[in-house]
């Protein structure tokens, strides 16, 4: 997500720590993104993992009830489902509402 | 952060790309997170950085002005302004307040 919003939007901020092995977990996160993407209300997401294993994913919305509708979708509960069965140790989801935000960019004058 | 916090929070998304090389980096950013764990009102950091490159680094905190104040503290200053000068390609913050939150941990009924 690039651009700065002058509306209110909600940041899902995902933590969580992997099991061994990928069990499948690489195709269907790519396969959640791609679906996300095409949700209304969907602003943008990032994603990480670092070599410590801590995975940072953060998902922008435009209102609680999008996100929540997501959470919902049959297709992202089934793979819910399987993150707790499979492929999380733990995680942690925390909803925000953004209150303002700046940002820096190389050889930009700000 | 592995405490749920009954108590409306904060939370400061800060994503950013690096620069080539470390440049001192490393070293400046563990001293950043001891220094952020002595301020009044932190409440907690997580922070990755994947192989291509991303970083996301989430700081939790008890309310905008303890926030604010960290963000002026002299060798915090310092840091941001080496962070322009020579580390960071891109960076960009969000400050937003934490509505609500889950978790799951492996082998524990919720």
């Amino acid at each position: 997500m690039s651009a700065r919003s002058n509306e209110p939007y909600y940041a899902v901020i995902f933590t969580s720590r992997r099991t061994e092995g990928d069990q499948g977990y690489a195709d269907t996160a790519r396969r959640m993104e791609e679906l996300a993407a095409d949700q209304p209300g969907f602003l943008g997401l990032e994603s990480t993992r670092g070599e410590d294993g801590l995975g940072i994913t953060v998902s922008y919305w435009r209102s609680l009830e999008e996100l929540q509708a997501w959470k919902q979708v049959a297709e992202h509960r089934i793979a819910q489902e399987l993150g707790r069965d499979r492929w999380y140790e733990r995680y942690h989801v925390r909803v925000a509402r953004v209150e303002y935000e700046y940002d820096f960019t190389r050889g930009q004058t700000s």
